[in-house]
């Protein structure tokens, strides 16, 4: 069965997309732990992060960087943190987390609200900074 | 002024290590927040985790990767997550961190209490597992 990523890539289920390439796609975490929380998802359907072939964990992580880039310019976050869990969703994903301050709490279930139009708003401005 | 973890990869300050290779060291996090939490560091000093060069970005996911596999090997957990934060220390580093159960809890500072003896043991344990 896909995952709900699946249906995402293929716009089954809405998303706020901020990039796509033939091998990625980068969107808006509804649950977001910040404003600007961005998950990157290889369109392979892998469960496991570390199960990644190689050549497709360093595409993640090289486009993950440029979607980190582009948050940092678009939001002025101290920098974009990292979290990889996955024990929800069998879909191999990478959590994108701008950090506001030196003591912002960093995990997920440690959501904030952020409402549909400042999503939209999010979603323009980080997609707008996107390199890749 | 040299970052703690390069006191800790010339020898300087101990730790429980894991693995290195020339460009890479794993160790155990004092501050675990799960038996068997490891540090990737690359030896070479860069503050941001996304300012990496390429090619060591590159190295420190693919070591990264062989660590989580040998935690895996060594203490079977569900799998292991990624923290990359660095708001603490200005020398790039990924936390490895084995979840055990669905909801565990993966934020920084929320440590756990690991013995001095039970972190030896988890050293041996993983590091007899690592395949670089």
């Amino acid at each position: 069965m896909a995952t709900i990523f699946t249906k995402i890539i293929e716009g089954e289920i809405p998303c706020h997309k901020v990039a796509e390439t033939d091998d990625h796609i980068a969107f808006l975490d509804i649950n977001p732990i910040a404003e600007g929380h961005t998950l990157v998802v290889p369109k392979r359907e892998v469960d496991y992060f570390f199960d990644l072939p190689d050549d497709l964990m360093q595409s993640t992580m090289k486009f993950s960087r440029a979607i980190a880039h582009a948050i940092d310019e678009a939001l002025s976050p101290l920098r974009t943190g990292v979290i990889v869990q996955g024990l929800e969703v069998p879909h191999a994903h990478v959590h994108l987390i701008p950090l506001y301050k030196t003591h912002q709490v960093m995990a997920l279930g440690h959501n904030v609200e952020v409402s549909e139009q400042r999503m939209e708003e999010l979603t323009q401005l980080i997609s707008d900074e996107v390199q890749v």
